[in-house]
């Protein structure tokens, strides 16, 4: 008789972003005239740039030629893309990381829920709270969390990390000291970063514990201050201590392309083995590679032409992250996030609950945004909106909160 | 202390097609001026058929304007694929099967990697013996197959269904019942398949002992006898016990594009658990969905134009597969396969080993195969061809062996 993944069974209610959609969708069934504006899941909205639409059109016309048709990609990516990312994301930022430790991935979602496997179930996570749900639930999944504690809203054996006001949503070292510890800067939802000098006590601190930091940089593109690292190889001792996950979907565009990559130094070893050959079985058993037409607009992305119009899709969404910080902050109402990243956080007025605002700003404004309680019980009485809209959407959004 | 997962370290060596690609290459480096032909992986080599060219450029451009622009696809995969798979893969073939009861999905690679996961990590699974390497490892990965016993070349907690000349490489009931039962027609490596009474005895087998079949109809396209089934769907009862996988990388050249989908019934349950909600669950927080462009191009696929193109494909590989099968037959080969399958299945001859004739065919013949020992201890003495070849090189590695 077959038995269920039982840990499944812990996850409480379905994944915060489906949970938004259906509440989104029973809302316009009721009122099929009034105009929905989503601030909510971080999907981009502009379309893809000029360099990246030639090199997907090119990489298509080669997979109708036989000279040029292309099987099975190499298992962990094509050397184009691997040596550009080593060479832009890397090298000239002064971090010493090879083509071969770069693994391409159709996304960091996969990436970031996946990793977790190549470590014992008995290793203890430690979180910030709130946070991106992946980790968390990736772990529930997996046995590693425990128990849900429902009158806590949080896992038994999960160390979370509050970021709060208090401490500039900036995480402190836990009591306990963690296996494996999720770092996310600029964070998702907060849009806090931390400084190169903070990020590298965090370094310190897992190598002098053995732990393992898998650092999400999803939205290192957004940072305009200097002194913020836009990856943790730029600290040193990084390469015995991190892995660190990018993302394609918030710099170019690529939510719905699909394309991703993990570093993983061949310096970090944990029990005499090579995390790095641990991470490439798993590919090689589990995963068959990105598309190459996507890998060819991956790279594309690197060309002199595609950074700079990447700089613009960038651009355009910080424009719209600074017109909600100080439209919100003329209505009065709290807010962090937005400068380098392109969430805003807000803090609920009137001690609203975040799930209650949620429902108020859908029904009074038509807007939609995310429940900050969904990314952690320190989320809670906050709530996050993305930059991610059109300008015009962005503006109108705004507007209609002021009026509320 | 980060602890790493020790299941992998039970893995013996690397993936199989990492081997050969290994072995290969260290073959052309020393001898730069031979030609190799590769009838070893299962990969595809004739290029993508018009319908599906169009299709691409159309999503591609798509993409490039802010009104047709696709960011996120929905968590399952969007209607219009699913709705055509429906209808064409199951309805045409009369079995009632949903559209949102298919998911779609990178590649029926990683679906049969990762399905394992909603099952209980004490679920003894049971494998056909040869077959398809990656649903043992994932397995073992996972901490459900035991430990490796390297004499006998299998792993202690894994149920092992010969698949020889003597059973005409069809599986029989185990004497231990399992929990998990993989079972892949037309089987890769052997090519063999079963009719539908025999099929409709695995089904009743499942139902009786509450175990789920996990069924890869990777190759159902190749099949051209009458009274093979196509899909487990064919069988009465299989809703309440199968789960099926589907690839588009065999039937439409998609191994480079990456396409694929999994059938989960509704009706299905263990332990008063909907195994569709598992693997939704699954989705929604591991994974992010193929991308839009490829959707559109498995949407052309089921179109009639695609249709008759991809029929056009098979059967360009299977006048392959016969030029193996007769040619070998010629030359004194014990083989099979190749009939509804695009891979042939040689016994090697003078009782050499499978690597030795790996060895011998890569360097007397530079032609490249697949030792039958890597899909399972009854693999040993056999050996893979693959039908996927160009005509003109199929006939030349055909013509090389005869001369050996």
């Amino acid at each position: 008789m077959t038995r269920i993944n039982n840990n499944y069974l812990k996850l409480p209610g379905s994944y915060l972003f489906s949970n938004i959609a259906k509440k989104v969708n029973e809302f316009t069934a009721a009122n099929p005239d009034k105009k929905i504006i989503r601030l909510g899941i971080g999907d981009v909205t502009r379309p893809l740039t000029p360099t990246i639409i030639r090199s997907l059109h090119d990489a298509v016309d080669e997979m109708a030629d036989e000279k040029t048709f292309k099987g099975y990609a190499p298992d962990l990516g094509y050397s184009f893309l691997r040596e550009a990312i080593a060479r832009v994301d890397y090298k000239e930022r002064g971090c010493d990381i090879a083509p071969d430790e770069i693994f391409v991935s159709d996304g960091a979602k996969c990436d970031s829920g996946n990793i977790q496997e190549i470590f014992s179930v008995d290793n203890k996570i430690a979180v910030c709270d709130p946070v991106y749900p992946v980790y968390v639930d990736s772990n529930v999944m997996a046995g590693r969390a425990g128990d849900y504690i429902s009158s806590e809203e949080r896992f038994s054996n999960v160390i979370y990390m509050p970021c709060t006001e208090d401490n500039g949503f900036a995480p402190e070292f836990p009591e306990e000291t963690p296996d494996i510890i999720y770092l996310c800067f600029p964070n998702n939802p907060t849009g806090a970063t931390v400084n190169k000098d903070a990020l590298q006590k965090w370094v310190d601190y897992a190598n002098k514990n053995g732990s393992v930091i898998i650092y999400d940089a999803a939205y290192e593109a957004y940072i305009s201050e200097d002194d913020v690292p836009h990856s943790i190889y730029e600290c040193t001792g990084a390469k015995t201590c991190a892995i660190e996950l990018h993302s394609f979907s918030k710099n170019a565009g690529f939510t719905g392309v699909r394309l991703g990559y993990t570093v993983i130094p061949k310096e970090l070893e944990r029990d005499g083995v090579k995390l790095h050959s641990l991470w490439a079985r798993r590919h090689s058993t589990k995963y068959n590679g990105a598309p190459y037409i996507v890998q060819k607009a991956g790279k594309a992305v690197y060309s002199p032409e595609g950074q700079n119009e990447i700089k613009g899709l960038v651009g355009y969404y910080m424009k719209n992250a600074s017109y909600i910080l100080n439209g919100l902050k003329e209505a009065g109402f709290t807010v962090s996030g937005g400068v380098n990243a392109p969430y805003i956080w807000l803090k609920t007025p009137q001690n609203m609950t975040s799930w209650d605002f949620f429902d108020h700003l859908l029904t009074k404004a038509n807007v939609v945004g995310t429940p900050g309680s969904g990314f952690g019980p320190h989320g809670e009485g906050y709530f996050r909106l993305t930059a991610f809209g059109s300008y015009e959407n962005t503006v109108e959004a705004v507007d209609r909160i002021k009026k509320l």
